[in-house]
C-alpha cells in the first residue's frame, strides 16, 4: 500500500503500524498513515502509552456476568449494589446507552447490555449477542419488568421486538422506553431531560 | 468523562484505553469510546496487533541522518543508493508527499523530509522542524539544487519562502515545483500526472 511502485524504501514497522491501526472503525489508509507520522513523529509518549492501555484493558476487561457490561471483576459493582432496585431490568445497546440513562438519576434499577444490536447484514444475530444469556438473567425470579431502551434506529427497534417477543413468553412483564427520543434518534446523544421523559413514559411492548 | 455522575462503576482500564486513544489526531471522546469498544468487544486481535505494531515502531523506526524519513537503519535505502541523482535535493513536508514524488516516475534525485511544515499558531517552527539539519544536509558539496516541494498551502508556502532565503544564502540554487498544483491544494491528494508536470515546470525561486 505504502510502495505501490516498489521504489519506496520498505519500512515494515511503518507499514504493520498504519495497518494495524486500520481495524479501528471509520480509518482508512490516509487517515492511518496521517495517525502514524503523527504518532512517530509528534507524540511517541501518547503511542507508548496507547499500546500499554490496549494490553492493560485486554488483559483486565471482561464482561460482568450479570449485566454483560465491561468491568474488571466478575461482577461489575452496579450488580453488586444492594440499593439498586432488582426488580427493574434495563437492556441496553450499549455501555455508553447506560451511561446516559444514569445520567438521567431517574433509574434505581439494574441494566443488561447487549454490546450491540441485532444487524443481519453485519452477521449480528442472536447468537452473537448471546441472548440465552440474557433470558438466564432475566429470569433469575427477582426480575419483574424489563424495560427495553435499545435505541429507536430500525436495528433498535428490531431487536426490541425480537426480545419482547421472547422476554414474555418467559411470563416476563415488557415495557419499551417512550419514543420521547426523536425518531432515528440514538439515546447516547440526547439530553437527559428528554431520556428521562422517555423513561417516565415507557409503554408496555409487543 | 465517563463517569461524570460518578454512579457508572469505574473501570479505569476502560477509561485508560479511551483517553489514550484520544492522542490520536481527529480522534474525540465520542470517537474514542466507539472505537474502545469495538476493539474489546469486536476485535481484540486487531487491538493486541495494534497495541504490538505500536511498541515494534516505537522501538525500531528513527530517522534517517541524511533524509530525515522514517528507516530502520541510520541511512535509508534510497539515501544509500548508488543509482540515485546525488546533485538535487528534493524538500518534502512529509514521507506520503515523497511518495507522491516517486510515483510520477521522473526524478531520480534525493530527499529530504522536513516532517512538518512551519506553522507558528501550531507552535512549529525553525527548530521544531530541524532546519540546521537540513542546511548540513543541502551543503556537502554534492548537492547543485534544491527543489522546494512543499505543499501549495499557506503554510507550505512560507515554508518554501523562508527555506529559499536560507538556502540562496548559503549559495544553492533553489527552485519550486511549479504551480501545477491546484492552488491550496495538497501533493498527497494529486494524480501523478499532475505532480510530474509540476515537476517538470520547477522555476527559479525567490
Amino acid at each position: 500500500m505504502i510502495a505501490p511502485g516498489g521504489k519506496f524504501p520498505s519500512t515494515s514497522s511503518l507499514e504493520a503500524l498504519i495497518d494495524a491501526l486500520r481495524c479501528l472503525p471509520g480509518v482508512g489508509p490516509k487517515s492511518a498513515q496521517r495517525m502514524t507520522y503523527h504518532l512517530l513523529q509528534r507524540d511517541r509518549a501518547g503511542a507508548e502509552r496507547l499500546a500499554q492501555a490496549l494490553q492493560t484493558a485486554l488483559a483486565s476487561l471482561r464482561h460482568c456476568l450479570r449485566c454483560n457490561n465491561f468491568t474488571e471483576s466478575e461482577i461489575c459493582q452496579r450488580c453488586a449494589s444492594s440499593r439498586r432496585d432488582q426488580s427493574l431490568l434495563c437492556i441496553v445497546e450499549m455501555p455508553v446507552d447506560a451511561i446516559s440513562m444514569e445520567e438521567t438519576h431517574a433509574y434505581q434499577g439494574l441494566y443488561y447490555v447487549l454490546m450491540g444490536r441485532l444487524s443481519p447484514l453485519d452477521g449480528i444475530g442472536p447468537k452473537e449477542l448471546a441472548f440465552e444469556r440474557l433470558f438466564a438473567r432475566a429470569t433469575d425470579g427477582l426480575v419483574n419488568e424489563v424495560i427495553l431502551a435499545t435505541n429507536f434506529t430500525n436495528e433498535g427497534e428490531a431487536t426490541a421486538h425480537y426480545l419482547s417477543e421472547l422476554l414474555r413468553a418467559r411470563g416476563l412483564k415488557v415495557s419499551r422506553i417512550a419514543r420521547g427520543l426523536p425518531v432515528g434518534g440514538e439515546l447516547e446523544f440526547s439530553d437527559a431531560a428528554t431520556v428521562a421523559q422517555a423513561l417516565m413514559e415507557r409503554r408496555d411492548y409487543g
